[in-house]
C-alpha cells in the first residue's frame, strides 16, 4: 500500500563554484526588479556588497540576529519600506535569510538568497520571529526565496566548529525527511549520503562542494515535510535556555534518531565526533539547573536529555 | 566540479488506491473554487461524473482529442467561458489534461488532474496545440495543474497494449531526466527502477500501484528538464505522419537511448518486448514512403529510423 500526499515547493536554484560572482547579476536581472535591499550581517557586509556590485542595491540592513527578534524584524521592514525596495537579497546564514523572510511576509517582494552556511532556511517557506522570549514560527509562500544561488566558494573559511555544527543541523533536516512521502525520503537519503561524505572534507577544508550540495538536498526535503519531534525539542530548548541553534541540533540529533529508529544513529554520533561537532548539551551552555527544568517540562524526553547533557553514548 | 541550475515546480500530489473517491472532494474544496468544468473523454464521462459527484460541477466537456486540435481548444474555452468556471477538473490521459491546459492558458483558473494513464502531462507546465497539421508546444505555469490525484484503482482495466505503450512513454520521461541536474537525475533513476519493476505487473494486472508511482516520478523529473532529442524526434514523426503518441515513444526509446548512451538500452528493449509494447515503426502505422521521407528530412537519424522501422535490434 503506497499512500501519500506531497506539496512540492517552487523555486530556482543555481549551484556552482563562483556562481555568486558569475551568475547572480544575470539571474536577478531576469526577475525584473530594480530596487534591492541587501540583508546581511555586519561582518558579512563587505562580501555581500562585492557580490551585489552589479545589482541595483538601494539600501543595506546589517543588524540581523539569530531567531529574528521582533524589533529587528520591524527595523528591517522600516528600512525596506522607506527605500521602496522590490527585492530582498540575503547574503549569509539563517539569521540573514530569516530577517529577509520577516520583511517579505509584510511586503510580498521576492527574496534572493545567497547562503554562506548549511542552515538551509533558504529552501523553506518557514519563517520565525522571537518576541518576549518565545519563538513563533509559521509557513508562508511569501517567505520562500524565489532564487537561491549556492556558491561553495563562499563557505571556504567557515570555521571548523561552525561548519560542523551547521552541517549537523543540515543532517537533521535530511533525517527528518526519512519520515516523509517516498520522493522526499529519496532526497533525504541522498542528502545523508552526500553530507556524510562531504562534511569531513568541508571541516578539513579539502572540498566544500559536496557539503553545500548535501545541505541544499536536505533543506529542500525538509521544506516539504516540516518539523518533527527532533526539531520541536531543539526549538523548545533553544527558546527556554538560549542555546545556540545549530549546536543544539548537533548534540541532540544522534539521540533523537536513536529514539525514532530507522536511521543509523551510531553513524550520526560517529560523524559528529569525527568532524568535531559538539556532543553534549553541557558544552554548548546548558547548566545543571536548566537540565532539571527541561526534564521536568518534557518528562517523556528525560532519559534522552540526561544522556545528552553528559554526552554519554551507549557503546 | 558540480554545477547546475534547477527550477523546481510547485504542485500538490495525493497518491493512493481509492484517493479519487476518498480525497478528491476535500482537496478541491480546499482550493475554494465553486464552478468546476469537467474535462474528459466521451468514454470516460461516466467515471468522471461519478468521481465528481460531490463537486460543484457546472458543465462537462468531452470532445477532447489527442494533440489538442486548435478548434477543440477553442470549443472547450467557449464552454468554460460561458459557464463562468473557476476550476478545470480533467479526468483521463494526455488528451483530457491537454485540453484543460489549453483552457487554463486563457482563463488562468487552476487545473485539478486525475490521471488514468501514464502520460505524465499532469505534472508538467508543457502545453501543446495542433493547427494546420503542426503541433506547437510551450511552457507556462498557468498550464501546470495545481493538484493531481493519482489513484491506481482508475488504471485497473487499462488494456495491456495501452498500459505498455503509455508505460514506455513514461520511461522516456525518466530516461530524459538522466541528462538533467543531479536532483532531477536522482528522481529519474528511481523512476526507471520503479517502472521497470512495475510495468510487467501492471500489464499482467497483478499490481497497478508501482507503475503509476513510477509514471509520476518520471513526469515530475521530466517537467524540470523538458524535451530532448528523443522527444523532438517523436513529435516530428507524430506530427508529420500521424503516428500515435505513446506507441511512437515505445518503439523509438531503446534506439534513441542506445544513441545517447548512459542508459541500459538493451534493458529498455527487453522490457518493451516483455510487456508487449510495439517495437517497430511499421506496426504502429508508418509506411515505407513515410520512412523514406523521414530519413530525407532527418539524415542524422537515418540509421536509427531504418532499424526502428523494421524493429531490428542488434544482439
Amino acid at each position: 500500500m503506497l499512500e501519500f500526499t506531497r506539496t512540492a515547493m517552487p523555486g530556482r536554484v543555481v549551484f556552482g563554484a563562483g556562481a555568486a560572482r558569475s551568475a547572480l547579476a544575470g539571474e536577478v536581472a531576469a526577475l525584473r526588479v530594480s530596487r534591492v535591499l541587501l540583508v546581511t550581517t555586519r561582518r558579512g557586509e563587505p562580501l555581500a556588497r562585492s557580490l551585489a556590485e552589479r545589482l541595483p542595491v538601494v539600501d543595506v540592513f546589517t543588524d540581523v540576529r539569530e531567531h529574528v527578534p521582533a524589533e529587528i524584524a520591524c527595523a528591517a521592514l522600516d528600512v525596506a519600506t522607506r527605500s521602496h525596495v522590490d527585492c530582498l537579497l540575503s547574503v549569509g546564514g539563517g539569521a540573514s535569510v530569516g530577517t529577509a523572510k520577516a520583511v517579505a511576509l509584510s511586503m510580498r517582494v521576492p527574496i534572493v538568497a545567497v547562503p554562506t552556511t548549511y542552515s538551509g532556511s533558504e529552501m523553506t517557506p518557514v519563517w520565525g520571529r522571537t518576541e518576549g522570549g518565545e519563538k513563533h514560527t509559521g509557513r508562508s509562500m511569501d517567505a520562500l526565496p524565489r532564487l537561491v544561488v549556492y556558491d561553495p566558494d563562499l563557505t571556504v573559511g567557515l570555521p571548523p566548529a561552525i561548519t560542523a555544527a551547521s552541517g549537523m543541523n543540515a543532517l537533521a533536516h535530511a533525517v527528518r525527511a526519512h519520515a516523509a512521502d517516498p520522493v522526499t525520503a529519496l532526497v533525504g537519503h541522498e542528502a545523508v549520503r552526500v553530507l556524510s561524505a562531504g562534511l569531513p572534507k568541508a571541516v578539513a577544508e579539502q572540498d566544500r562542494t559536496e557539503a553545500l550540495y548535501g545541505a541544499y538536498l536536505a533543506a529542500s526535503a525538509f521544506a516539504v515535510v516540516g518539523s518533527g519531534p527532533h526539531h520541536k525539542l531543539c526549538h523548545a530548548l533553544g527558546g527556554a535556555y538560549g542555546l545556540p541553534h545549530a549546536p543544539t541540533h548537533a548534540v541532540l540529533l544522534p539521540y533523537t534518531a536513536a529514539r525514532t529508529g530507522g536511521v543509523d544513529a551510531d553513524g550520526l554520533r560517529g560523524l559528529a565526533e569525527r568532524i568535531g561537532a559538539p556532543t553534549s548539551l553541557r558544552e554548548i551552555g546548558l547548566n545543571a539547573e536548566d537540565l532539571d527544568d527541561a526534564v521536568r517540562r518534557t518528562p517523556d524526553a528525560a532519559a534522552l536529555l540526561t544522556a545528552a547533557y553528559e554526552g554519554r553514548w551507549p557503546a
